[in-house]
């Protein structure tokens, strides 16, 4: 069984993507980001950098339990329990799929974050930073411009489905959340629609707020808890 | 022979690091990014997200040449191609190096970065934007109190020395540029003079612009290759 720390985000639907293609049994463990759970001590257990996702496997290597964090090495702990599915046997196509991995989590990934940061976040608290939102759109764009290229005559981004396209389209499926209007990138488009039409793509992450009426957005103390760290600060 | 599309960078370094910890036999490309090398079609075919580093691998998988991009794919590749080397053989601990590795790329790499465009390369062109600054400021102070927390108790980030250390170093390296005072993180500091002690990270990059006594920082043009992107959108 393995502990999936959850909230609704990008990058823990990837971990949900793998483990339904997979088929590797897992259980959700409720983590409020806007309450500061990922800075409580059980918590940094499992992930020192207080995010998500995170998991534990309680089957682990030599039967034990393990705890990982980042997506990119839960992704490939996953594809490597299940003794590779979800990356190519061909090696060399298997490097590309690596080379898109990385390129994700250290690029499309935080720029994305970035540009949403300043879009949206920021602007809701009374920040309006021209120079941030032209710097990140910039970029935003420029990596889209990319992805449309690379589809451009390929189904997925190293021709089969795989780790690099379970990366890619969390983030995709919220372009317009930083500002990309994937209509402009029609190869991503089609490649989305392709990813989204899948069961595993469809899982609903659960969300205990939801059966909250009163809670809409984030409030201010919500916002500094995420983006200040100051309740990182006070807890270490 | 491994050719390395170099320019003085930390992720470039990365692969110096590890090209010279396992003996593999490399040549310098020399990539000027200030001049725009990197959005030409050559250079695009090896790494279409035109940043440095990148390699081709002459005698890739079946003895085919094969290109790379993205320094943790890079790390990977070159750490199975010298039979697992670089990474723990118990399978634990290898999976916690790659949560490390994972970790440098997809936050201490991107968010140094942000950090020092905002503190550095933002003011020297007249921009100075504090709410950026602050933001990136803390995030980057979090990110150096965990791996200071880390580093404790032990050596290297998995106890051996491994890839999530060489991804590490050449960023902490150039702490100073992103804000950060290391001696306040003294762990990080001693693990940093360990591995500084290393041949391995006493290579220089070559620099042919050093030859050159009127070069000196970034020029207005140079910057907007570097941080706007015009010449991308140019050439695309």
């Amino acid at each position: 069984m393995i502990d999936l720390y959850s909230f609704p985000s990008p990058n823990v639907r990837k971990i949900v993507i793998a483990l339904e293609e997979l088929g590797l049994a897992y259980r959700w463990v409720w983590t409020d980001i806007g309450a500061g759970d990922q800075f409580s001590d059980a918590f940094r257990a499992v992930n020192p950098n207080s995010k998500v996702p995170a998991i534990v496997d309680h089957d682990g290597p030599g039967g034990r339990p393990i705890a990982l964090f980042e997506s990119a090495a839960i992704l490939l702990y996953l594809s490597e329990k299940a003794g590779g599915a979800l990356l190519p046997t061909d090696p060399a196509r298997r490097w590309d799929a690596m080379c898109w991995l990385a390129w994700q989590v250290a690029n499309h990934g935080p720029m994305a974050g970035q540009a949403v940061h300043f879009l949206r976040y920021a602007p809701s608290q009374g920040v309006h930073d021209e120079y941030a939102q032209d710097r990140y759109g910039r970029e935003i764009e420029r990596l889209y411009a990319m992805l449309d290229e690379r589809l451009a005559d390929r189904e997925y981004l190293v021709d089969e489905f795989s780790l690099a396209d379970i990366a890619c389209f969390p983030w995709v499926r919220l372009a317009d959340g930083h500002g990309v209007d994937v209509s402009v990138h029609p190869h991503v488009a089609a490649w989305s629609a392709r990813i989204a039409a899948r069961p595993s793509a469809r899982v609903r992450i659960p969300d205990p707020r939801k059966e909250d009426p009163t809670v809409s957005g984030w409030s201010a103390e919500q916002f500094a808890t995420l983006f200040r760290s100051d309740a990182g600060k006070a807890t270490r």
